[in-house]
């Protein structure tokens, strides 16, 4: 517990939304920055809520058939360098190993010159490079393939300007690389990995996505097709949450990958990669968080419920603990995550503030009163707003005075309310801000309005056209949707808006992260 | 598959016992060498253990009261030079990062001057010292103590001689780093995680250790006392498997790092730290795997039971195939992880020779007269050798053919025997090639001879006398036993085999890994 953290007032949204990020992280110590260029330090509460990201997408990842293994993550320069397009798309960004000890000198501990590297090594940004100079050792014909690895691990991206979660130089993610005998089925295994995203986004994180392809400037470095899924954040802009790459034999070639195959021929391996990062907290925070602090879909929330007993008198709290501690045991009898707050000297509002700060769904308060009408009191950490309702009054409808077996029994229920209402509040929000859009004029005003967010655009532009019309707007296309993705009123063709040309279907452009 | 991994033999022990190592690494396809230097590939069924471990000993962690968290892996030159014992113990084996981005040169991609770093980062060889610069953020008072933080992470020391598993450039691992109020509770920490390592290796690994503290020349760089378990493998040489150190205050010192004690006053805070790594892997296959490769106590096997039909006809295919689904479905029931291997052009004996050598715990083969009879095959991967038995007798020991149900009933504690028997047989290998010593020449003799082991010896001597006394003998006082760890017959006070000083215990001296 940071002290500090108790006394920062969390910014509102609707002053900065930036600071409010940024307080929101603070307030519920989720991760701090470090004092290395870039590198956030992730604090045990964010952890935790990363290893419950990480349990869900891991048994995902094996209910498909995909095995965990670890590859190095120093990558030869000459490995890197192989496939131009991907060396020429992480050049920029590479941490490089060039020495391989110290010494003293001068009372000083320096670089030891004398041991320079023959070869320079590249802190993996990725790791098609040296995940596919094994493969060549592993696969040999058609009865070797598929091969489904995944590998959790931290990568490293130099970034100039950094943001919590968001955008830093190490950040810890899954990377999926998988090698096919025949295109479509690598096709097919890049867009179930997909769907395994977006699943978990919906049904664990509670986060709506729209699932497309990337336009080919926005294209993985090396990829021939890129898939993601694209997440509205409460300030309308999007968030690319997860990528997954068809590469073709872009990599194999590379790497001289070939196999014999069923025709007793020599083909490249055809292949794909896919990952999700840390980046998923910022994504968790900014779609449901509010002025109180975090605010967590209970399926990832490191823990379901606290129970802050009050008292005032010494025997008040004996029996207010006992309570608190039968309840809190016959909640985790139900399997859920319970923490009891007896700490002393510290008063059950700073309690409540300090809870809500960081994201618990639900707190039961038991004082006195509660004990002798056999109650509990049940607080919720949010609810679906009605418009116009002060916050008082919602504050009245979190709260819930119920018999104590009824108040026990509907907590796994009160969860999986909890569950489904953060995504019907994402839903809404996200068609309150999107906007079919068929003409320059109205995107213009989208964008400059106080509230923009998704445009369902016609678009037939060039590249050269998309990169100009994305610096005048500060928008991008975020995705080429698949067809289902398209709200009803969007579908069909029409024209570019800013071309006049025919489109056969409507993009999403928005501004992004 | 590695389909070559099929033909490769594997050296007996006897033969040659390093051949034996790698060749059982490479035929249950555990690890490979990368082209990084020093650098390996875990591969999926090597990957598996090594989660399993995680599982187990996360579990361990949390049970005791810790959390975990993410720190960078790149620490700022001038943060490992702040200690100055640690500094010069990893001074010689850092990894160091100069630049961030490469660039194309003449068509080649090669490191950008431009890009140097005003300060060189070196990559983690352990994290104390970026740690405890964190910890200056989060400890003010005694009552943000204890602070019990462990980290899953990647690190980095650079070896020239390296060995899978055992001893590479970079490794996985675990490190605690704990912060205390009192020098006491920061040793009962230390001594609480080893204890913890202690039960796991025997309850999980089934590797009996004897636990006891460092001597000053073999310490932790920057700790006040490294405690450490150790096991003997079967060649009679000791691995060290864990250590646990108490850091008295030389860290917070360093990093400046003090806190408001009970009294009121400022004081420097007390530290632990300690890991294990993927090197436990190694210990798991000397410990327990034979010449026909790899075995695993169950509590470790990513695979319980694996299943093998065995058929000529298509009728007998089909039959053989369909009890097979329906015996893996009531094993799964069971919560046991199956495999059931309908691999299709593969021999029987071929696959049994597969999943022997990936240490499958037990095999069930299912034929038409298993059907016929009602009963099934179980197979168990190993059985304690009994004095002068030949190989075709130990085969058919390790066979038995049981009714269907009773079968499938004696599944689970059949593999509870092979647990508790593995553990039981290394405890027997130990106790066999353990010696108390008390004479130079008893000493020599030992060492020199076929079967050398743990010895235990009293020592009086001098740090030098201790090095020059290990370079003699090619051993090393593995460590200092805790009193109860010593064998009854060699507790007791003595004189020291070399000086003929007086010495109150014995110490443990082996050869080591």
């Amino acid at each position: 517990m940071n002290p500090s953290a108790e006394q920062t007032p969390v910014t509102p949204r609707s002053v900065d939304y930036a600071q409010w990020y940024l307080d929101v992280i603070k307030r519920a110590e989720l991760a701090e920055h470090s004092p290395v260029r870039g590198c956030m330090v992730i604090r045990p509460h964010g952890y935790a809520i990363w290893e419950k990201m990480q349990r869900e997408l891991d048994d995902r990842f094996k209910a498909t058939g995909h095995v965990n293994a670890y590859f190095p993550m120093f990558i030869p320069l000459s490995f890197l360098a192989r496939e131009e397009q991907h060396a020429a798309g992480f050049a920029k960004e590479c941490a490089v190993v060039t020495h391989y000890r110290l010494k003293s000198q001068n009372g000083e501990v320096v670089v030891d010159p004398d041991s320079k590297l023959e070869e320079p090594l590249v802190v993996r940004p990725t790791s098609e490079t040296i995940i596919w100079a094994q493969y060549k050792n592993w696969i040999q014909s058609y009865r070797d393939l598929p091969l489904l690895i995944n590998q959790w691990a931290n990568v490293v991206r130099w970034e100039m300007r950094t943001r919590l979660f968001l955008r830093t130089t190490e950040f810890l993610w899954q990377e999926g690389h998988t090698a096919h005998a025949t295109a479509e089925e690598a096709i097919e295994e890049a867009r179930r990995m997909l769907d395994v995203y977006a699943d978990f986004a919906e049904n664990v994180m509670a986060v709506p996505v729209i699932k497309g392809c990337k336009t080919p400037g926005e294209r993985f470095a090396g990829a021939v097709e890129t898939y993601c899924i694209e997440g509205m954040m409460q300030d309308g802009k999007a968030l690319q949450m997860g990528t997954s790459h068809y590469l073709g034999q872009n990599f194999a070639k590379s790497a001289d990958v070939t196999f014999l195959n069923r025709q007793g021929q020599r083909e490249y391996v055809y292949a794909t990669s896919w990952g999700v990062s840390t980046r998923l907290i910022g994504a968790l925070i900014m779609t449901h968080s509010d002025d109180n602090g975090l605010v967590l879909p209970p399926k990832l929330a490191p823990i379901h419920v606290v129970i802050v007993p009050i008292f005032k008198t010494d025997t008040e709290k004996s029996r207010t603990l006992e309570e608190a501690g039968r309840v809190a045991a016959e909640l985790r009898a139900q399997g859920l995550t319970v923490k009891l707050d007896d700490r002393d000297g510290i008063m059950p509002g700073a309690k409540f503030y300090e809870w809500e700060a960081k994201g618990v769904p639900l707190r039961i308060e038991i004082g006195p009163k509660d004990l002798d009408q056999g109650s509990l009191c049940l607080v919720r950490r949010f609810l679906i707003e009605q418009p116009g309702e002060s916050a008082a009054d919602q504050r009245k409808r979190r709260k819930q005075f119920l018999p104590r077996a009824e108040a026990l029994a509907s907590v796994r229920p009160l969860l999986e309310t909890m569950q489904r209402e953060l995504l019907e509040r994402a839903r809404a929000l996200r068609a309150a801000r999107s906007r079919i859009i068929n003409s320059l004029a109205e995107f213009e005003e989208f964008f400059r309005g106080d509230t923009p967010g998704f445009a369902w655009v016609h678009w037939a532009g060039s590249p050269e056209q998309e990169e100009e019309f994305g610096k005048r707007f500060e928008t991008s296309i975020r995705c080429i949707p698949f067809p289902d993705q398209i709200p009803p009123a969007a579908q069909g063709p029409g024209t570019c808006l800013l071309t006049g040309q025919p489109s056969s279907q409507r993009v999403l452009m928005a501004r992004a992260y």
